[in-house]
């Protein structure tokens, strides 16, 4: 009810704010006899990390993880998967200053008004670390779906005013892996790291768009309605910290194309496979997904912790001048790309378990085209 | 679990086939003791009516509604509020022709994929037919909302290739229900239709683009991490069909933009009243309503019933060529804007009844900026 | 949240009030593909029904159900089925003489202090009319149950003072069928209806206690914790009107046994079959199924509903003497025996669909003993 | 989905195996800005710990309380509260002799069927454990209520053959804290523990009765269909370890009563206050509170754990003569008594703020007879 909740038969519950104790989760629902490999998942939410480049907050966070219960020798137990990544690094006196000041375009006025006693020390629960245990819960939603062959890859396609135009159809992890911002072209990759050492330089932020594929997920995943896959997706998607926007295949282009270039033909192969000739889909159609390679973009806001003086108030109605100072992103894009990654498998492997039962012969596998 | 049903306080569960007895739904966790306007709802109902535009499905759909539970002697019980609307004019037989055939980007393909076993008459489920249930809900929805100050408004902001450039900041309601195409704007909309005119001519169709606005909000409303009040609209407007993009506030601008042009500054009027100098973050921050107008706007793909001859394939996996003729829109922003409304009305109002027990003196009603 | 739902993946929410438009419900998650008899449902909303006794209700009540989606060429769609079963007959005039008095042990007191608003006439949702629903809905749990080899039996152990004191391991159904009691012993049940009798000339009415056995039944149904089968069986069956007790297996007994006394002893038969010598357990260890009969009993209070004069007061706090004539049945027992069939169904089927993502190979069947 | 999760607003989810890392939960929808007493919750937890008495099991558990988020600066943060209590004093070899084999009346036999991978040490997930985490999750639940004016009392009316059989209308809670086996009659009690010498001499053990009572408890808490208070009280009941029976009010004595005795008359007391003659409701009308004390029953079964020689067979089928020996109790019912308390508490709080919206002006609070 609370909304720390997400997914239904493979439901994840996460707890925690910046600057207390842990922060974790609850990953309930994960089937039994799956083997967990702990050196994967620690991987993962390693990708989270501020990296070496100047661009992100100096924050040094182990991020190690601790499994509290549901695996046993190795494999899953079917019982509810308990995690903890432990604050350490604190320094909440940093936070002193700014204990309250509604920082603009931050939670801070938000949060105040629903609950009144506020965690004021580095955003809270507000804070981007809580998608540190979405990525720890991700990772164990991807080696599940890794086992049935889905495969997910996000990486940068936008940050600030510079953007990929052209965007091969076949991505290379290594590319990927390789780019400080994830962005797999090299040339641009360099122009928007250029881009932010500037803006660093003003004291200044930018946003960025983020793209995610995923390859190998059978026809049949989502529900007609209202669990669209495509609208989990969104609500995945649109609850990531600064996120502003989604589409889906042709996204918000479809508004003005016709439907004759706009429809998906399908086509026989002489190898009797069933085609595609497009993907304006995006793989998804009437909620459900077709076979064919899920593809959708989101779009993230600049970081609103801004060196450059803002007028804003307190907590008490008294005007305020401020300077954020402190260790701050200058962009969110490299670290939200695993968290986009995360927050994806999440949706697809419930999906994936929630459509075994639509057949009344509920062993029976679903054709993939 | 099968997702037909959406909310989790204030919960709509939908049902109906296009061509079966009926649609309808079930309106559950609505407050006791409200007055309840049958007028008002009908009215709504007949807002997604096929208009008298040439423009529109000509299948006559009267959409009368049955009210069969949880209403008495004019005034909500707090009980289940169930409701019905009849399919009239019935002609399954304009979709035996293509029975077995898998129509370019409808749903057809997943549904047989999913079920095998399926409804084939006029998309059964995946029908928008199934959206007059949506309305319906909607409309108890904002007789809820009305009553607490909220008000929701949509509209058409683009259609195929015609866009409004400029948006007024206040939008004259009379100048939406004066156009066929629900566009504020009479020039555009004029332009609008042209180009409907033109395609429809061409045996074509097209999508477009539906802005919604909502006031009177108070701030608190919307859970902090998974159930953000922007992803929670987010997931409703992807449920609806043919939607392919949602974007909130700035949206997918904020991606090129700076931190310190994109930050809403707050500031103290001399009336002692406190205003966010301008709006990126579209009502909402850190998923929780600031007490601003809350604006977002959806993308919708062409309607893919085109008369246009496209290739295919059927069940069987043999080749086809078809053409669809018949009842269909040319283009579904018209009768998709009242779904729009519906839907937000849904979820703005079941975060406001969730928002209630967030303090400890439960009766205490929050202060709206 | 309002509570008229019930089941995880085959979850069924209830609607209607007894004197409104009509009674019914939706069924979503019911498989795909299923063939649904509707002579069978009919049949099963018919054994509730009053029988041609003299000790039942006389309202005449056809209970013709009226299937709205979900079902088509008599298959299931694995969309929502939604029916309804009309009230007719409906003389709402019969109780306006108690419109605004609280029946002592009715439901009268407690809706008025929750909705204010309230439907008075023949307790509105508060009847027993609403089982009508459940019954339906069990008839559809109970075709897929069937296709699986689960069978469900309850019957009648105690009328008033009258009980069963052997009670067969093997109960055979037309005994049960051919009582107007629905209990399996004649000599018995000839006991039960003199003593009905006895109370209708006093104008007194009493409760008894129904057994249920569940055959068929695979192992591993039931979650470990709080969904445990025995939880929520007990909350489906104190779910039904007038229901005070319930107990599984040795029940209320078990308190007094010894360990050494209590439990199941496990064997190997020589035709290598595993086999449990006892079953104090009732068929459920640790909240999951062992594959041995689930069987329970269902504590039912006396009709409240009596001519004899009581004291009361009415919505104003003005003292009333009352005495309740009109349709009433002397006691609840052979009309509840169908309802709590169905709401057992609704359970294990629920709980069937639930335990198939156990395990990783989803497909993968479990071992019965 | 599996069953870890209780409660629809305040919503409690439980995880952890007993000879892991901890056990532990997060107790998500608490409001905020209540002021959080932890020694109060030590306390609570320190009640279910083995007493000093030679009756219960040797093992040493501090369950020493770590909470993880949601408290800051004293006070409940409206954000979810997680917390783990530490598995110490882990001899997990004691198990190893037991490994393989399925212990009469345990949950191994289930388990290894639904699961195939089980953590065998000291029953794992299905130990008693588990409870503790119940009891942490209560004592919040608990001070919430505390808040509001709701007592709850739970104590032991029955040990094996031991039963008391007048119970005073008011129990004084001092003499159940002094009770060892939390019995309010000292004589009894006395007797009770003679009882369990003996067993445990013979190495035997036996089961109990548990009755709680609710104090304070405003009207109108419950939902009139499934979510019923009762149904729910007696879904939290047994979904309790070992629970094998649930009664409320009049219970199983209902069946036998007749109408004019079981009724509830409903009286004006000169004072004006409204009163209810009898309490055969057990505070509860038609699934929603009345205002009057909620008092229940619940059986438990012998601890399945004995000395004497028993007959089993191991997963691969071998027939196994076994004699548990170790660190087990007599009777579990001293150490259940505050997992019953806890339960009710997690119920009742969940049903206090579900029932909040129920009326249009959502402040309003409800009148209490």
């Amino acid at each position: 009810m609370s909304g720390n909740t997400l997914g239904k038969i493979l439901s994840f519950t996460s707890f925690g704010e910046s600057h207390g104790y842990a922060v974790g989760g609850v990953l309930d629902g994960f089937p039994a006899g799956v083997d967990i490999d702990l050196e994967y998942i620690q991987n993962e939410l390693d990708k989270r990390k501020p990296g070496s480049s100047s661009l992100a907050s100096a924050r040094n966070e182990s991020d190690k993880i601790q499994i509290v219960s549901g695996v046993f020798e190795g494999k899953s137990l079917g019982t509810p998967i308990a995690f903890f990544i432990f604050n350490e690094n604190q320094k909440p006196e940093d936070y002193y200053a700014l204990k309250d000041v509604f920082r603009p375009s931050h939670a801070d006025f938000t949060y105040y008004h629903k609950y009144s006693h506020v965690d004021y020390r580095g955003g809270g629960r507000a804070s981007a670390r809580e998608t540190a245990a979405r990525v720890a819960a991700g990772a164990f939603a991807k080696i599940f779906l890794n086992s049935v062959g889905v495969d997910i890859t996000a990486f940068t396609i936008q940050v600030g005013k510079i953007k990929m135009t052209k965007i091969a159809e076949n991505i290379d992890k290594t590319t990927i892996d390789q780019s400080i911002l994830k962005c797999p072209d090299p040339d641009i990759s360099e122009k928007m790291m250029q881009q932010l050492e500037e803006l660093k330089e003003s004291g200044d932020t930018t946003g960025g768009v983020v793209e995610c594929r995923i390859t190998g997920c059978p026809s049949g995943l989502g529900e007609p309605v209202f669990d669209k896959l495509s609208a989990d997706l969104a609500k995945a998607m649109m609850s990531i910290n600064a996120a502003k926007g989604f589409e889906i295949g042709s996204g918000f282009d479809a508004a003005s194309m016709t439907g004759s270039a706009h429809n998906d033909k399908i086509s026989k192969e002489k190898n009797g496979k069933i085609k595609f000739l497009t993907n304006h889909a995006g793989g998804i159609l009437g909620g459900i997904s077709n076979g064919d390679t899920i593809w959708f973009r989101v779009a993230f806001k600049p970081v609103p912790s801004i060196k450059k003086t803002q007028l804003t108030i307190d907590y008490h109605g008294n005007k305020k001048e401020i300077s954020i100072s402190g260790r701050h992103d200058v962009c969110v894009i490299p670290r939200v790309v695993p968290v986009v990654e995360a927050m994806a498998a999440l949706v697809i492997a419930d999906h994936f378990l929630r459509n075994i039962h639509v057949h009344h012969f509920v062993n029976k596998i679903h054709p993939k085209i």
